[in-house]
């Protein structure tokens, strides 16, 4: 490992997570409430005291990194990055529990949104635009700004993208990634942008629309109200919310080369249609199973396409209880949870085209025991997909699987839940979505659990924004080799 | 489709279901309880009326089938057997509704063990006896058995089998079909009868020694007492069962090599290490997380092994109601449930197997991720396993998850009971286990669940019990073109 290198990459982006730190500081000295400013100032000072040294006196003689030691440089930095993003809430002492507070942090940087926060009404405009922000920051990544801002920093930087940006990749649509970086931060602005104009013409205050839009964004889910979008009973809002989380959902190369002017690039997207196809389809059916709940079918499509985009974007925002609904529904949400949005969104989850893989293969498999000498081939978006990839996402599937199993497990041991509440926590966990069934679904919380079961989720939760293998690597003791 | 022929098989195989009856009458004249000899001589005419034209008047031109049609024989095969099985409880008037008796059937050919039967007092002895001999029926295949008995009936055999014999098979120890469908049923009828002496020796009485002897062998968990093994309360006859159980979760292929004195079989077997690994490991996190319950480590023990046992064989005796348990407890059993037995057993489940290799290719997957240049093979059992044979197994996986989730779905549009009841019913149907938690529970029955959740239910053991696809093939169209 090129630990100087590995010290110097770190300080980088803590100073950059200091910097990110500044509007909610900002916020705060317009607010002047008590604890605010003052909470969000050392905040930003420890970053700095921490952060600055590491960039400044680490000089590594060479700056390349192993594609291990990228893995690596990735967990170590989001498990840095988190702890000092739990400063704000303990200095404020809106959290005061560093166990709860980490928790936090880790869910908003992961873009989860799983919460256990029950006080809603303490007046820190400051502090609670952090928790919101930092899904923001972590939604396309602290590594990739960081590489924006200072593309010099180290010579090979694929692997450390790779480490964390979401999904397989089929196509190249970075020649150089400084550039590539900072486009998509570009239009990550614009499209944020956009949406907290939208809110404000909905009827949401100027603090509640900024707060909203990074929140959908990052697809997070943190709301300035306890009550999440349903507290505004508005379905303007809901309108709104509903078509960013589907949009932030997307694969932002389709973003790219709208904007480019190419059109086209909808119509040939085979995972935009699977994404699209399913949230239509399950909107339709979960309509169908929450009739009985709701006076009439329009305002049981209203709950059911908000539902399925929260949950399909892994945004985890809510306007109902969904763990109020028959059990078919609860079923299908549990089922949502699962898949997750496009490769190259800030969404969570399987991913919409591992999933399309998933079933691509399975069908192969089927048609291939009934003929076994005929050769099928699998393509995806007009590739041609091999054995190799096939087997990758299938570990990748199984991997997820059973670190839910594990999770679930281990949380369980406390004892005090059923297998519901535990077996969805794990999985919303590890699929970013934020809220599950039980006592942690939209109207609960993972207060309830003990320190150490917050920093088994904790881990759940960086493990799945950052595709499971990164975290696992830290448990590789070849890793801390020189 | 050649349909001379699948019909004059499906005869063969209806005639050897009517001759597998004569037992249970011979028993239910010996002990002349009312209603118990007429269901099975009634049962047995049935089968005959049936069977006999379709074998006798169904001349086919050619003795070939395709792969396709092999798949569509069995599973036709599966469902006839299973409604004409079901026929004694319907006569007898022991499970009068017909969906419940077929649900039994099917359980029972299967070797699920799931029951709705809750009546356990009634004098039936011929019908109860046929109740869990459809488990040894089914555990080694009726097609086997037919093709044992008829070896001439059709030129290619191996589709049959390979349809029939659950798992992927990685060496031929078949040369000639006729032949080893003789050895194995050589082998299961000594290994059913060595149980049956060793649980007359622990004190059983005749009947039941018999009957659990069979249930025990086929890994079905029929039993004649209501609260099943427990209901002896005898600590010899448990170890007996948790002996045999695991043992017809071993692959039948270790025992012809171990008659044939080539003993060190047993330790080349990578499956057999794994599997009694896990089994091992199991038990003793088990003990350790029921120890609240019970009063001394030895006890605790004593049903660890018993239960690991019965779930990982998918037999579903029971001598505890791990319902009862704390959560942890509940969880391992949760997760044990899918793995099931060895390849080339009567148990059911993913099989040991399967979850070996996908184990070992999420391995090699987070090796590759870190070192994408190094070539790594994948081993087992002394085969290289290609990408080709690992996505299949993933593929496999795929569905199987896919379709418990698919089935738990569907019987929970009743909307009665809950998420754990439903998922841990389907999971428990598809690996052939018996009983679930909740409502399902060792304690519980299906009876609560409505006719049409009993067919789904009945779907989802048969596609278990083929393995997935000879059922999925029923819904193919192209089957059933000439």
């Amino acid at each position: 490992m090129n630990k100087r290198l590995v010290i110097r990459l770190l300080g980088a982006i803590i100073l950059v997570e200091a910097a990110s730190m500044v509007p909610s500081l900002l916020i705060a000295l317009l607010y002047r409430e008590p604890g605010d400013a003052p909470a969000m100032f050392y905040s930003i000072l420890l970053c700095a005291v921490v952060g600055a040294p590491m960039f400044l006196l680490a000089r590594p003689e060479r700056t390349n990194l192993r594609a291990k030691d990228g893995f690596g440089v990735v967990a170590l930095a989001w498990i840095l990055m988190s702890i000092l993003g739990a400063m704000p809430f303990v200095f404020s002492d809106l959290i005061p529990n560093f166990f709860d507070a980490l928790f936090e942090s880790v869910s908003g940087f992961t873009t989860t949104g799983a919460t256990v926060l029950q006080d809603f009404d303490r007046p820190l405009h400051g502090v609670r635009f952090w928790r919101s922000f930092t899904h923001w920051i972590g939604g396309m990544g602290v590594l990739v700004l960081t590489l924006a801002l200072l593309p010099k920093l180290t010579g090979r930087t694929a692997h450390l993208v790779r480490a964390e940006s979401p999904g397989p990749s089929l196509s190249k649509i970075r020649p150089k990634m400084g550039d590539s970086a900072k486009m998509l931060y570009t239009i990550y602005g614009a499209l944020t942008l956009l949406e907290f104009a939208c809110l404000m013409l909905a009827g949401m205050d100027i603090y509640d629309a900024a707060l909203h839009a990074v929140s959908t964004a990052g697809t997070g889910g943190f709301s300035s109200n306890g009550a999440s979008i349903g507290g505004y009973n508005s379905l303007a809002i809901e309108i709104v919310i509903t078509v960013f989380m589907l949009l932030f959902g997307m694969n932002f190369a389709l973003f790219y080369r709208l904007w480019r002017r190419d059109a086209k690039a909808l119509w040939e997207s085979e995972e935009l249609k699977w994404y699209l196809g399913i949230a239509l389809g399950a909107s339709l059916l979960l309509a169908v199973l929450i009739l009985p709940v709701y006076r009439t079918f329009g305002e049981a499509l209203r709950y059911s396409t908000f539902n399925v985009a929260t949950v399909m974007s892994t945004t985890g925002f809510g306007n109902a209880d969904f763990n109020l609904w028959p059990i078919p529904a609860k079923m299908l949400i549990f089922v949502l949870m699962f898949l997750g949005g496009c490769v190259g969104s800030t969404a969570g989850g399987m991913k919409i085209m591992r999933v399309a893989l998933l079933m691509k293969g399975a069908k192969r498999e089927i048609a291939r025991t009934f003929q076994p000498r005929k050769v099928q081939t699998i393509r995806f978006e007009g590739h041609g997909i091999d054995d190799s990839m096939l087997s990758s996402t299938a570990a990748f599937f199984g991997v997820y699987v059973v670190l839910i199993l594990i999770g679930a497990f281990i949380v369980s041991l406390e004892g005090h839940y059923d297998v519901e509440t535990n077996l969805t926590a794990a999985l919303t966990c590890v699929s970013n979505v934020g809220p599950g069934l039980g006592v942690v679904g939209p109207a609960g919380s993972f207060a309830g659990y003990s320190n150490f079961s917050k920093v088994v989720f904790s881990l759940l939760m960086l493990a799945g924004r950052l595709e499971l293998f990164p975290i696992l690597v830290l448990f590789d003791p070849q890793l801390w080799k020189k």
